[in-house]
């Protein structure tokens, strides 16, 4: 592009907007929702890490990247997806995780086994989340770490309003629901974590902000992550007769529009930490009494 | 508290728990709502800020004391709020303050008075919203500053949830409605401000998260400021009908319960900064052509 940049350099100039617009794209791609979710998710050299509910692996490959030192077990109910996890895994060149199909409530592996564990948009889908919690708890040494991600569909908000757009999102949550799980289960791991025995839970929100000075994200998470989730589930809305054809249609074009010129569209991501206490002996920062 | 502290020093050692707690209490007192909205609402010295909009002068003496350099003019459309605002800011000691009693609709300066123009908690009330962004962008100098903060009381989340907590917001966001105005405005803001004409508008929300392990946003945010408010509107919302006595009893109790042991609480306010474009001629930064 040097010498056509050259040749046209008056107009290069002339067009500052459109290299500053450029720049933001650029900078919108590098800083994606999973730099916003994981920048901060960062394991020790030598420490064992459990990954439970690896899926296909989209969040492995960023994981064993980000702490090329540390050793992961990324497990999952699923053994098609745990196939499909290693297989991006192996893509990637990232020799430092094991994978191994496991259910999260029968894991194959001691009490206390692991420095850290890591649970990214699972707990969403079970029927007993608290035990799910309980579980990871028993297989972490004390003094390790849990992180947990959630979102939440109910901080979904958009411009311009339309209670149609709604009753799609309102179909998500209702046929997670009928499955045992919950889609807003976000603002809720507070107390989850705390009722699981975890000490330390600190809460971070993740707020996704969209307006069409962000093409990327405009492109990247309203349409093709969160609108895409939501026509996932037409077929299934229709069939149970949650909606009908006009109204999802109506409701599914009215989402898009928070997606066009104008529109806004905001959600949160809810990423807990928390920590499994030491025993009381080594938990106990009382300075040992004069004369010992 | 010294010779307290060094007779039940063992005790306090001891209490290490209580020790951090108190210690995040008080980052959390330190690390208001106000600096959350407002740390980076700075104004060089010299420059000239319309405050409009004032109120009682709950943001002007932060305003004042942030940005010593600069000289305020501060105007509200109610000369009682105006004497109100004038003593809070008196009482705090700020001499860079001017008042003046005035509406944003017609305000009394020439075209381009003003360096910066800062709005907050004002655009939700106003039937045109959009109108009194061109009459603020006429008073603002070419290439200043516009800063607006709003509310969105549909961002609104909490823990435990509950339909009939809803309903008691729903009752504020009716009646604002009626009265002409948006609490949803927050997530308007883009498109406001450049249908209003402006350029490079930044959004940044301001997303609080309450839960109890940061009891003084429990007791500072979730119950004194959002509970007090929507508590406020009880009287006005049964004598239009929007609910009965109890239904409101049962939703007050059921949003209370967010601010107790387990409960959590989520608001987003909107800030944008924009700017008022420079005549086209000051703006290019296209190089004088080689020659001149």
């Amino acid at each position: 592009m040097g010498p056509k940049r050259n040749k046209s350099r008056r107009a290069d100039d002339y067009v500052h907007g459109y290299s500053e617009r450029e720049d933001r794209r650029l900078r919108d791609q590098s800083q994606t929702l999973a730099d916003l979710l994981h920048h901060d998710s960062l394991y020790p050299t030598g420490s064992r890490v459990l990954e439970a509910g690896c899926g296909v692996g989209a969040q492995t490959v960023l994981l064993a990247r980000h702490s090329p030192g540390a050793q992961f077990m990324s497990v999952d109910v699923s053994p098609v997806s745990v196939q499909a996890a290693e297989a991006a895994v192996r893509r990637a060149g990232c020799m430092n995780v094991t994978f191994r199909t496991a259910d999260i409530f029968q894991l194959p592996f001691p009490r206390g086994s692991f420095d850290h564990v890591f649970v990214c948009f699972v707990l969403e889908h079970l029927q007993e989340p608290a035990r799910a919690l309980q579980c990871l708890r028993a297989v972490l040494k004390p003094g390790g770490t849990l992180t947990v991600i959630e979102g939440d569909h109910g901080s979904t908000l958009f411009h311009p309003r339309s209670d149609a757009a709604w009753r799609t999102i309102q179909c998500l949550i209702d046929l997670q629901a009928e499955a045992g799980g919950d889609a807003l289960i976000g603002r809720r791991l507070f107390p989850l974590l705390r009722g699981a025995g975890f000490r330390e839970v600190t809460v971070s929100p993740r707020f996704v902000y969209v307006d069409d000075s962000r093409p990327a994200w405009v492109e990247g998470f309203t349409r093709n992550t969160y609108i895409a989730m939501v026509e996932g589930v037409r077929p299934r809305a229709l069939a149970a007769g949650l909606i009908d054809r006009r109204d999802w249609a109506k409701g599914i074009g009215d989402l898009k529009a928070s997606a066009g010129a104008g529109g806004t569209f905001c959600y949160t991501f809810f990423k807990a930490v928390a920590v499994k206490n030491r025993p009381k002996w080594s938990a106990s920062r009382r300075p040992a009494p004069a004369g010992e």
